[in-house]
């Protein structure tokens, strides 16, 4: 009999079906032993009523997580999950599992310290709620191809090894290549620019780097980092724009093809607006200064309390979650980044608030070669270097902008959880390299 | 006026449109000269009949690669390309380049030495071939990831920093981590297997590293995976049908979504047959031994001339360019490869030959835990480093496979390059990081 999924059960009341999957819980109640089979995709309880079904599983000393295959008579139950659940089993062990799993996995909540969870994701990410969140990642990832692809981006991938630590210059990973030192990339930036000089509109899905000896909630050492990039813009807001569509799609994707995923994790999807409200960091400061009296006014950066302030203003003010914060002053912002026409202090940047917290980051870059020439100067750094990158600007480049999407930061924000390597698969910190 | 794309200027015969782009070439001819604009998409012909007309390229100095901004009649042309091309021109220079780029691209082919185009990429890739072969290359990767995603496969991303040189220990390249020494992924293979874990079916598009000191025309030290890999499988017979299908589905969407990117770049598309024929590693070998002379019976391995012979047999015998070897032999694949049921020295695993060539690799793998105990220490390595990939197999695995496809080098076989590196958007070899 040919194997269907536990999600297809339901389509087969009244027939035999058999099924695959591990072995995810085992209790024995009144003497009927209710088994959970989980497979790639859901799963479905089995009833065993007679000791003779379950003798398999004894003969093999099969615990939970075991790998079985059930076949069994499929019957409407409205109080089993699903409605329906298989009896009159026929067990077979594919995989017999005879110890106990490092951590709970047959209990609704994945009751485990961080550090048990993190030291066992290899088993942990079976836990359905476990499973939920990844695969919202990659509806994050799908979702943001096929908004920009319906836009009339292509997509690249950049090399993730290179010549020199050029962007930020510190917190760069070195490693050994062939006798010279190379470094990894910390973000597709310039390789991405570079690239709407020949696509115009690009993106990148991938992993990103930083060095950054931080051990906090909100830190990885390596993520996903997804980026666009497009030319021909007005300025910033056409950017800004483009953002909301690709959050706005994401929500919706989430909404229409996650609905099980997010009632498993209790997730309140937030709305985005038509027009996400915006506000000048200038502007910002001094809301902040009238609304609360304290004086930011004159400082590089906002701050993680000045952003919660301005997430509680626009949830007043326009009942939004979200809130763009543009203008912000150029010394704080990469060398690449383009000034503000008539008030050069500032930049044609922004950052996109979540519920008061920095969620993206982007803004319009500078094109003209002289104004690279010019800024690199300024900023104290040498030419040769960047030789390459400058390369795009000396043939002719249109203005342009974009932004890089965090995707584990984009998940904790959404589903609210308390830390960052929650939503990892395997993640990375100054102390962990495995699993 | 909005400006449109290039590829839209046929729906507007007899109006007045404005595009936006690149400055691709300039001739002058009896009077008159022939633009061609290039945007991200496609270019289209303007025709400027007056000095007045062109004033403004002369007043900025302009020449080829500056980014303008066409405004035109567009008038039907049967001998432009595409059909149409715009008259009346008012040009607006966005960013003018003065300088000519160290290559020509206003040529239908891109005429330089491979030294050159390398070092150049970054203006390198904004010739319309260049540009053919990168499309394709997003081509493959989308198709890659609908195919999968239609079978119900999830998307991963799995950590490209890893504690140990762990697969084959040879080649790999070391970071310096926060004081310690930590690597870079050589493939996704013990994630996406300990992933087949979480969600039966998984693939991942990302990039791999390779530290092998050869500067071949086949080597990347740097290159993009497409890796899949699922449970519940038969055997390997049940992965290679799942790649026919990836490759067919592959063509297909070459065939019908990049129709100009295939004429432009000469390629004549395999058929992929509805079953791609197979042959067993010791039947190739005693048919090699019939049809050529040569006894290669007994090598562990194919050499590249038996492969020719059997892809040339492949063709002979059954019209096909693809042909999966299967069963080599356990001594020249990974430890954790399947054997042969019945014949242990001999594997559940398989090379899909193109013409002669390997294009892929892939298999069975073991799945129970004690079998990779053995199988380790058969192959004399110790079980630490291990732990968390065996952690997996502790908890339960279903019988699984998968394969890796090279993205660049599947692009290279299909269009017929000569180097690898000519299908790369930025190469990273023995001697070359940068651009």
């Amino acid at each position: 009999m040919e194997r269907i999924r536990t999600g297809e059960v339901g389509q087969h009341v009244g027939e035999r079906v058999r099924v695959a999957g591990w072995l995810q819980s085992n209790r024995r109640l009144g003497g009927i032993n209710f088994l959970v089979l989980r497979d790639g995709w859901g799963s479905v309880q089995a009833v065993a009523e007679s000791e003779a079904e379950l003798a398999p599983l004894a003969e093999s000393e099969a615990g939970l997580e075991s790998v079985v295959e059930i076949e069994g008579q499929v019957v409407s139950e409205a109080q089993a999950p699903g409605g329906v659940e298989l009896h009159n089993l026929q067990i077979e062990v594919v995989t017999p599992v005879k110890e106990p799993t490092p951590l709970p996995l047959n209990k609704r909540r994945l009751n485990a310290h961080i550090n048990t969870l993190l030291d066992h994701a290899v088993v942990a990410n079976r836990h359905p709620t476990r499973r939920a969140i990844l695969r919202l990642a990659s509806g994050v990832m799908s979702s943001f191809r096929q908004t920009l692809t319906a836009r009339g981006f292509t997509e690249i991938q950049t090399p993730k090894i290179v010549a020199s630590a050029t962007e930020s210059g510190a917190n760069v990973f070195k490693i050994g290549y062939f006798g010279r030192d190379a470094y990894l990339a910390q973000s597709p930036q310039f390789y991405k620019q570079i690239m709407v000089g020949v696509f115009e509109r690009v993106f990148e899905v991938g992993p990103v780097f930083r060095a950054e000896p931080h051990d906090t909630t909100r830190h990885l050492n390596e993520y996903v980092s997804l980026d666009a990039e497009m030319g021909f813009i007005e300025n910033h807001f056409t950017i800004m724009a483009l953002l909301r569509d690709i959050l706005a799609d994401m929500i919706e994707t989430f909404r229409t093809q996650y609905p099980a995923e997010l009632e498993l994790l209790r997730v309140e999807l937030p709305v985005v607006p038509e027009r996400i409200p915006h506000i000048h960091f200038s502007e910002a400061q001094e809301l902040i200064f009238k609304l609360h009296g304290v004086d930011v006014r004159g400082e590089p950066d906002l701050s993680p309390q000045d952003e919660r302030w301005l997430g509680e203003w626009a949830m007043q003010q326009y009942g939004s979650d979200f809130l763009f914060v543009t203008g912000y002053p150029m010394r704080k912002r990469p060398f690449y980044t383009h000034p503000e026409p008539g008030r050069p202090e500032y930049s044609n940047s922004f950052d996109l608030l979540f519920r008061g917290t920095e969620l993206v980051t982007g803004g319009q870059r500078l094109h003209r070669y002289e104004d690279y020439l010019a800024a690199l100067e300024k900023a104290n750094l040498p030419v040769e270097p960047f030789e390459a990158y400058l390369e795009a600007f000396k043939y002719g480049m249109p203005p342009h902008g974009g932004f890089a999407i965090g995707l584990e930061r984009l998940l904790m924000q959404l589903t609210g959880a308390p830390n960052v390597k929650l939503v990892t698969t395997f993640p990375r910190d100054l102390n962990r390299l495995t699993p």
